[in-house]
C-alpha cells in the first residue's frame, strides 16, 4: 500500500507515563498495526534528557522529506516542553490534548494521503465535536 | 481529606484496549493517587457482556447517593455502547472523547466539591481549549 500512495508521514505520540502507548495501542486495535507510529512515555524514573534523545532518535530515522507530526498530551509539563525545546531544531508539526477521535482522524488522513498541514487543520477543526455529553443526548433522544 | 468535602463521584474510564488504563495510570502519576477512579479496557478476546459486568460491578459498589461518572473513548464502537446499554439501568453521567487535560479537569472538579453535573458542563466547556496546534501558536509568538 504505502509505495501507491507515496510516503506517509510519521507520527510520534509523548505523554507522561503510559497515555501515549494506550492511545496508540488502542488506535491500532480499532484500525490494524501502522506503519511509522510511535509512542514515548516519560516515566516518573527517568529524565528529560532521556526523553528528548529517544524522540530526537526517532526524528532522525525519518527519510528526507518525510513530515513529523508530534501529537502530546497536554498543554503543559515535561513532555509538552521537551517537544517545544525540539521544535527549534526540526521541522515538526505538533498537537497537544489528544485524544482517541482525533488519533483516528490523523491515522485515517495520514492513509487518505493528506500533509501534516492539512491533517493539523482537520484536528483542530474536529476536536470540540469530539466530545460529547451523552447523557445531555440520551434525553434530547428520548424527549 | 475525603471526609472533609463529603462523598467523591465514583470515575469510571471505559475504552477499547489498554487507552483507559493509561490515561487513569498518567492522571495519577500527575495528580497523585485518586480513590473511586477506576480503568476498564475491552480487549480484543473479551466480550461486550464481561465488560459490561465489570462495569456493572464498579456501579453497585457506590453508597446510595453517590454520583458516578463514566467516561469513554470514542462515540461509537463497543465500549460506548456497552455503557449507552447500562444508562437505562442506572443514573449516570457520561462523557465521551475524553482526553488528559479533561480527565485532570474531573480530578480537580470533584475534589472542588463540584457535582457531575457541574464536572460534564466544564468538560464540555473546556474541550475545544484543550487540543491547540502547537506549530501556528509558536509561529505566532516568534512573529
Amino acid at each position: 500500500m504505502r509505495e501507491k500512495r507515496g510516503k506517509l508521514m510519521k507520527v510520534i505520540v509523548v505523554s507522561h507515563g503510559s497515555y501515549a502507548r494506550g492511545l496508540v495501542d488502542t488506535a491500532q486495535m480499532i484500525a490494524g498495526e501502522q506503519e511509522d507510529l510511535e509512542a514515548f512515555g516519560l516515566e516518573p524514573e527517568e529524565s528529560v534528557d532521556t526523553l528528548r534523545e529517544k524522540i530526537r532518535e526517532s526524528i532522525e530515522q525519518t527519510s528526507e522529506g518525510e513530515e513529523v507530526l508530534i501529537l502530546t498530551d497536554l498543554f503543559y509539563g515535561s513532555p509538552f516542553n521537551t517537544v517545544i525545546s525540539l521544535m527549534s531544531e526540526y521541522n515538526l508539526y505538533h498537537v497537544t490534548g489528544i485524544n482517541l477521535p482525533l488519533m483516528m482522524e490523523v491515522v485515517m488522513g495520514r492513509y487518505a494521503g493528506k500533509s501534516a498541514q492539512e491533517v493539523c487543520k482537520d484536528l483542530l477543526k474536529a476536536a470540540p465535536e469530539t466530545v460529547k455529553d451523552v447523557r445531555e443526548l440520551y434525553k434530547e433522544v428520548e424527549e
